[in-house]
């Protein structure tokens, strides 16, 4: 058997209802697949906030070195939006990400087949979505300097927006690795017509460019890009983007599934270790209800699978359970049509393994 | 009669078509509203580079300064796309927003009966769409300072965000008066989990809001913004934000009307002059073929009878007319479903000037 260790972090709202989903899939996965894992529990967000008065605990970030794996549920709520920036719940997403050196955000977008009703947009312009945002995510104006002045006119605010060559390098070589086994196109996103920094991204992605003769490179600029996702969402295949154009456009990106509650997330570095988050938030107006989403912290660990271990059968596996039991016409909350009766969080999960 | 003096820059790309419908209807208003133009055309963009190597010549901001109010084209094209940055089209719209200190981007996004099939949203979710996004439109990382710097890890480009109280108070402001006006309901956005200029904007925003306590505040981050503008369309009245937020969820925002080709924008600051400009860019790729919808300049010129002339009758009527148009199933080439006829620029304009 393989051994693999696993570092799960809750956190809040509904984060420890998806991720004990999330787990049962894990484990059930792990069974039929060979693996033995090591799970250790950590605090995250707000809850360690209110318990040890830091978003992000030592002992944390030391199960997380010691993991192959982690995998996050949410952070975050309006408990803590007043709390000074050291002591906000996402101020811990930030480090992780920072400290473990996981530069690279995959956000797959696709739709699942019968899930075209839950969609806002037409069902023909759904058809054959099948996109991937690879967000830069230890750069740009999340990590930049931020700075607060009193000034004669008043209070000044500063952030600062800042890439270095290698970061935008490293990034757009995974975007067109990624591309090769997928459409073999990547757009590149940036804002080239008004920031340095996405001059200095423009450059960098001509030059990445030339060592994948295979693959198409566009670009395009942000504003027309958060149109294009929605008026012709088929036209992309991978987009690659810094760290805030990311954010924003694969949220706007789950409008193309239908919920944001199915989309999962990979952040991963130069190595193995990855972090595995579904996309949403803590959604705290519904903890603690069991009517949470589990299927974005669920692809999640297929994820895991995929990019930690390495074991594409296990990934895929995972996914055609969740299309099978969606198929089946199970819902949760979210995505139940008036009339329809949804499942809870937990049963949910339970179909899963049953399809496993 | 009415003395008003235009300043008319037709920029690149289908700028001359487009402006040119709009001084039509323009003149055709003011005709039957009791108006006398003086109209002073100026270069502007990469037009203006070709000639005088110049994006914003002196002669032109010279006219924008002695005028009531500028109608603009579009700017910008791949021609100039490597120009250094003060040599791009670009750079001409920022330096004139800024020297005629524009600062509020009003950007209506509503849905004309009759053009549900051309948006990729289900007709359901657009039924009833009509909101305003107020864009901050001289401040933020547009105008902040840029630098590009080697280091001993190669180059490194830098640009900085930064906000001033007094600058987010009259936008705010702003955007409390306008919702006053409408269904009295502001959703300010920002990243104020992360970007300390967001937290600024928040606190002013709360601060503002104690001056209309018949207007309602929401708070919403960038990220989910860009999914529930798509979602949700018709919880929104009015959207304010920050530049470079307020550039993206704008364009984003052109998707429920069914085409960025529809929508008009105008630009102003403390007093009447304003700059009236289509949201949508130069489309060099239709430029000179006379398949331009000049839908969102005609728009703009309303905007221009409303905002800068203070005549709300001469801006409805503009508008009564195009809606007149539409429905009676004229439609350029953006708009057109396969099989529809679809009119030629002037042949639009022309329709919206019998209707006037
Ligand atoms: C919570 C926040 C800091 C975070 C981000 O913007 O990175 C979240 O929105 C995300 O996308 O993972
Ligand atoms: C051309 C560009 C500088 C401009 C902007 O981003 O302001 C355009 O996208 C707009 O929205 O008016």
């Amino acid at each position: 058997t393989k051994q693999r260790h696993v570092a799960v972090l809750p956190g809040d709202g509904i984060g420890p209802e998806i991720v004990e989903e999330g787990v049962k899939v894990m484990k059930q996965a792990g069974e039929q697949f060979g693996y033995h894992f090591q799970v250790d529990f950590g605090l995250i967000g707000g809850s360690a906030v209110d318990r040890v008065q830091n978003p992000l605990p030592t002992e944390t970030l030391q199960i997380c070195w010691e993991a192959d794996a982690v995998l996050l549920g949410a952070v975050g709520g309006p408990a803590w939006d007043k709390n000074p920036p050291e002591l906000r719940p996402e101020k811990a997403l930030l480090r992780l990400r920072k400290e473990l050196g996981l530069f690279a955000n995959l956000r797959p977008a696709k739709l699942f087949s019968g899930l075209e009703q839950s969609s806002t947009l037409k069902a023909e312009v759904l058809e054959g979505v099948d996109l991937l945002v690879v967000r830069e995510l230890t750069g740009g104006i999340y990590f930049g300097e931020k700075r607060r002045e009193q000034t004669e006119r008043g209070e000044k605010a500063t952030d600062t927006l800042v890439y270095q060559d290698y970061e935008v390098e490293r990034i757009l070589r995974r975007a067109f690795e990624w591309a090769r086994n997928r459409r073999k196109k990547v757009t590149s996103v940036d804002k080239a017509n008004v920031l340095e920094s996405s001059r200095l991204w423009r450059q960098v992605a001509e030059r990445v460019a030339g060592e994948y003769p295979d693959v198409k490179l566009d670009h395009m600029l942000v504003d027309n890009c958060a149109m294009q996702i929605i008026h012709r969402p088929t036209d992309f295949d991978v987009i690659v983007t810094e760290n805030m154009f990311g954010d924003i456009l694969s949220d706007e990106a789950a409008i193309l599934t239908g919920s944001i509650g199915l989309l999962p997330s990979a952040s991963i570095g130069e190595g193995n270790r990855g972090l595995y988050e579904p996309v949403h938030g803590s959604a705290p107006g519904i903890a603690g209800e069991g009517v949470a989403n589990p299927v974005a912290t669920i692809l999640s660990v297929a994820m895991m699978f995929r990019h930690s271990f390495g074991d594409e059968q296990a990934a895929r596996a995972i996914e055609a359970a969740v299309t099978c039991v969606l198929n089946q016409g199970a819902r949760t909350m979210d995505l139940a049509a008036p009339g329809d009766l949804a499942l809870s969080t937990d049963q949910f999960g339970d179909r899963v393994i049953e399809e496993l």
